[in-house]
């Protein structure tokens, strides 16, 4: 799927939370996703909450997945590990590097790196392990 | 902290979130929490999101910390790992059954055991670091 | 398979490591091993190394799940994760207390806890996903 | 410290492993370790063992931080996570690209791509916190 697909796709399945999410850029294994930051998605002190933070990380890795694969709404989350390293700035929208280290028939691993926009020392790490639900023939 | 003081320093510091979350029971290293499943916890299908997921475990070892240590709002959660391992039954709370493992000066070490109420097999299961901040003196 | 039939597989499948451990319990779901510590598990000062410390994680949960499926040597790690929580006693036997929280068709998860034998508080904790190998017909 | 004094550190402090590591690239930051694969690191069937996986991703962030705050042998691994994501080549010296994300005053956060030689997928990631000792005055 391109970008304009993956945008339709998650407005169509994911309508609550499609909005605050933006494909900045898409390469084969590879996206960068913006986290439109809202008041839902702070903390007391302006900072971004944790949950946000997981969520951006997750989404990005499922729309890298289905980039490559095509539309299954199916690929759920297995695993995750986190590494929170520093206070996101405040009031600044969060960007998500992600890349794909497999692409396997049954599992996909993503490493996502998370930044506040404009400030280069990474907020957050993240990797993600998704099932891929086998292909019905 | 008791149940009742952790009840109000939640609300009067994360009032956006506070309400969703209910302390069952509270004892030595140990915590029950309840998520009450609303709207917008939910994915499409019925389903509790991940996110929401995340964030109970997060707050059910950060209350946990608290109620050993008092009320240190500062303390932060510097990385986490998940698997969730089956589908959240739809339109059920969640209970999320939290063990501290270590309390240092420095970290904290929590555990989480997170399932629909009333059904046997966890949903999911997390652990928590969180860095607990120099006591000013 | 039973104790008995778990140590010959061990023995059998992996001769290099076998005899440093030891199935102590064995339960439904469940089991509980000894590393024999000897000198090529410690590091400078006497403490038991972060490689011997997840090698034993790691079989511990692999001889959960084969003590539930059979002898399937195939099974691999899919992904860890582990929290170094205190130093190991030195010169000690290590205890890990392991049980599965899942044991699906495709994928298990076991968590285990690390104890130097007979310290209460826990050395490591880990979690550990194993891939498991279709059946062939 | 630089290359040479790593080399010179690890096979004073951990002599029974220095001889398997080389450190085959510096940088700030930045470190590239080779595992050179013998006997003592195979499974049957001749692939790379996960514990000296684990062990090769460990010593790397580990040399990572020493280069650049200097020779603190009590630098303690607090947590990590791998994902295991291909077989490693038979016969062949395992890298590790290891890059530090964040070298806080109490907290260190390295990240690890492990390759066998000459493949260009990754056989492993691990991201894996070290705790820094507080500096004696």
């Amino acid at each position: 799927m391109n970008e304009e697909e993956l945008a339709g796709f998650l407005a169509r399945e994911f309508p609550q939370v499609a909005e605050s999410y933006i494909i900045e850029e898409l390469a084969e294994n590879k996206i960068r996703m913006r986290l439109i930051v809202a008041e839902q998605h702070l903390r007391p002190g302006g900072t971004v909450s944790g949950p946000s933070i997981f969520a951006l990380a997750d989404v990005a890795v499922y729309l890298a997945i289905l980039a490559m694969i095509g539309p299954q709404a199916l690929a759920v989350t297995t695993s995750c590990s986190m590494d929170f390293m520093r206070k996101p700035a405040a009031g600044t929208d969060m960007i998500a590097e992600c890349r794909l280290l497999k692409l396997g028939k049954v599992l996909a691993v993503g490493e996502v790196l998370i930044f506040s926009e404009g400030v280069e020392a990474p907020v957050a790490r993240a990797s993600m392990t998704y099932s891929i639900p086998p292909v019905k023939k």
